[in-house]
């Protein structure tokens, strides 16, 4: 018990209020791993920074201490609070950014959610990925192009969507069929898909947490807009996790998680020619065209 | 499901990597009180700029949310871990120096810890703490003065300590005899108080859990060094929580919590003179002199 540690190369930090963060960062420079210092001490200074900032009462300081506890709580297997927290924030979203830095022109990233599964059936093209009728049909389509404005062919589409409730089948397994709103293409030798869905609805995300009273407390609300998931890739070109928006959804301008980006913004079209909705192959007395081109950058 | 959202004065929030902090903040306008906006505006632009400046990979960020995830998971009633890692981070002393500052001259505040209790017993002057007898003996002893250099009668001295293995009574019940090494003293006419105890040892931080794992990887280590805990109290000046500091302690120069300030640093004069240590009334052939005077200053 109580054996020395080794203390080599370690500075003195007698704390001040003055140079607290370089007392703190001081000490680390013995860490195992250079990467794990630079962060930390990044985190550290702006962490202290922004405590100068706010100059927190002792009792906010054990707020924000109980917050993070409750958060730690929350998160079970199946539940992840902390990330919920990071999406809130706009911290997803930004590592997202940073790591999908693309040239001007080519498809943004959003942030990919906890909704995607693997295994989704892969569909011949023009086929309609809803599988229980419920819900506003639609008719998705465009082409898929590389930055020179090129058509791609053989591009594998991945899309996943909430249905016209605002749930996605893993919610309401037994309620919607394995698969609903899901489905894998791949695009032809123009480089276009199309295939047919129902009109998504906006969500809440999960508030019945630290994150969702915080939320509240900011007078924010936790919906996101409607909107379509994509994974779109093809070798040699750098794969685009993405949404399409619906710009006639209520929080189109407020996405509790950030996840709009203007250059995803779609067009949902109502068609009601009857001759058109007939073409389509619909029953119903109109549908939704929501065509969209995505492009491809070349992987770096 | 799915009511509207009261929008009213929500900008447009369409993120951007170069203003992600300031979309985020623009939808805290409606926020329920004024004081968590302005918290949660600094700690938004704060985080999103280490971000910025870390650039983590998706990878790191899901590290990052797995160990807030673990420290949430390790506390519990008896366990604080949120606590450890503002501790470790150099937050909680600064969070005690902000709301602590006082004229120079006046003593230092710093950490409380987890270990004071509210009644431990209050003795007449020169009574000797250690009620096992286990440790060498020591003699704490000096004047509690106001900034003008004015003896202070009457001044509650609320005392506690670790034992010569670096463990508090309340870490040790059953073993430790109840209230060991803690009391309560009152400064006499001139200002003076002394009372007898034993050395104390340095010791580790709960180091079992992620934050433990964190100081390892930053090559840090865990321990504090041996201390003696104070409040310091009388009406009409600013209550002092404090420590005093053994100088011979090997972690005095680093000590894992950031508690030790120059001003608090003690002399633990060793006396080995037969009639002193006889005078003192101990049997041993030595014990330690610590000689240390607080000034307090008038109540903000």
């Amino acid at each position: 018990m109580n054996s020395l540690a080794n203390l080599e190369g370690l500075p003195r930090a007698y704390f001040t209020e003055a140079d607290s963060a370089d007392v703190v960062i001081g000490q680390n420079v013995n860490a195992k791993d250079a990467r794990l210092k630079e962060v930390m001490d990044v985190l550290t200074r702006h962490l202290h920074a922004a405590i100068k900032e706010i100059e927190p009462t002792q009792a906010e300081w054990f707020e924000a201490i109980q917050f993070l506890t409750a958060t730690g709580h929350k998160s079970d297997d199946w539940r992840q609070e902390f990330i919920l927290l990071s999406d809130v924030l706009g911290v997803s979203m930004l590592v997202d950014a940073i790591n999908s830095r693309r040239p001007v022109g080519a498809s943004e990233n959003t942030v990919l959610g906890p909704f995607h599964v693997g295994n989704a059936p892969e569909y011949p093209m023009g086929t309609n990925i809803c599988l229980d009728a419920k819900g506003e049909d639609m008719v998705v389509r465009g082409r898929v192009l590389d930055v020179d404005g090129n058509p791609l062919s053989g591009v594998k589409i991945d899309v996943w969507q909430a249905n016209d409730e605002g749930f996605y089948d893993v919610q309401q397994k037994g309620i919607q069929p394995d698969f609903n709103l899901r489905g894998v293409f791949r695009t032809v030798e123009d480089g276009r898909y199309w295939f047919k869905a129902v009109r998504p609805k906006h969500y809440s995300i999960p508030d019945d947490g630290p994150v969702g009273k915080l939320l509240y407390d900011l007078g924010r609300h936790p919906y996101r807009p409607a909107h379509l998931h994509y994974i779109i890739s093809k070798d040699g070109y750098d794969e685009v996790t993405t949404h399409i928006f619906d710009p006639d959804d209520p929080y189109i301008n407020n996405d509790s998680v950030f996840g709009v980006k203007e250059s995803l913004i779609a067009d949902f079209v109502k068609v009601d020619d009857p001759t058109r909705v007939a073409e389509a192959g619909f029953d119903g007395a109109s549908y939704w065209d929501v065509e969209f081109d995505f492009v491809l950058a070349p992987k770096a």
